[in-house]
């Protein structure tokens, strides 16, 4: 494994409608002004290999698909795109901006889909080979918020499916929590109820924190 | 998960040229005439999403996949056909022989391909779900001995890569030594440079004295 300890590896968190893409836009566009070397990205990221996998995984035609053989998959997904565009770009001393990681794999697949936080812990450890995040930022809307402002977005009524994807994201959202309570180092939380400027603004100076600290 | 414990699952392991096909087929027939419900199988078994996932590992087009991933991968499609075909067989009580299973990952990826035996135990631990054969039977020839039976049936020389896949094997082979020992009430070994009906003999005592035990 290369000498990924020179760059800077930031991940966004967050559930649906948290704003993580305009937020990771807009730290791009800041840190590149500023004269650091940039890589956004967010997995497959057009790595062929993890595309593949991905597409795999989405597949419709394959709908008996287990869950664990799911997160086995996003863990390779995860592997290869790590090898190929993370890694070198860590080793060159560039800030990566990822939107979206090992957290979203814990939260999603293990604590809403059940299988376990530690479990799916294990299988990702295996494929990061230790190479956690140094900052992750946790754009937190409250569940229910973050639906309707995608209800909002797409103009339509609250619904029972709705119902069910409240049930969900709660605990996405809860093991989001647990995570940030068990990694206060790593995992800063931010307000993302508030008006985005003002989101942007904070994950600005968490950043800036960070690499203040670090360099 | 189903409960499996009713089955019996006996899985077949070995280096290149052990002969493992031709003694699984022979334990078939004989525990089938003994009125057994028997499923032979082997990954990814005809399984489509186990087919797919294995058919990605071994496309040449991906020549930049990493170990990791491939190990993963390998996971991926064993999950798959686990819950699809041998989960479901030992539910219903039968005799599930398979040829290779997790201790092949361990000796081939974690072993001689340098992974580690404990992170790929980790991943395949994952996708198991705990569910160890019951009875292991580990064919074992010398690695070189080994490669010298499919030299002698494809009518060739030694030569260089023939050295190389000596290493390679004698890896292997070391592997499932150090894994026969860890484990020996499951991994029973069993001396494959004998006569092909001696082998054959062997291997149906081991089973005869596991079902009788077991029953």
């Amino acid at each position: 494994m290369q000498d990924t300890s020179k760059g800077k590896f930031i991940t966004l968190e967050g559930g649906e409608g948290s704003g993580k893409s305009t937020v990771i836009a807009a730290l791009e566009q800041w840190l590149q002004e500023d004269g650091f070397k940039v890589l956004k990205t967010r997995e497959p990221g057009g790595i062929p290999i993890a595309e593949k996998i991905r597409s795999l995984v989405l597949d419709p035609e394959y709908s008996e698909m287990d869950a664990r053989t799911e997160a086995l998959l996003y863990a390779a997904a995860r592997r290869q795109h790590l090898v190929e565009r993370v890694f070198p770009a860590l080793a060159e001393g560039a800030v990566v901006l990822c939107d979206r990681f090992v957290d979203s794999s814990l939260a999603y697949q293990g604590a809403a889909r059940g299988l376990g936080i530690d479990e799916v812990a294990a299988v990702n450890e295996f494929a990061i080979e230790g190479r956690m995040p140094d900052l992750t930022l946790l754009l937190d809307v409250d569940p229910e918020e973050g639906i309707a402002r995608i209800q909002r977005a797409e103009e339509r009524e609250w619904n029972r499916l709705d119902n069910e994807a409240a049930r969900f994201h709660t605990r996405v959202h809860e093991a989001y929590m647990t995570l940030a309570e068990k990694y206060p180092a790593r995992i800063k939380k931010i307000d993302a109820e508030k008006p985005l400027e003002e989101v942007i603004k904070d994950c600005t100076e968490k950043v800036q924190a960070y690499l203040n600290v670090k360099s």
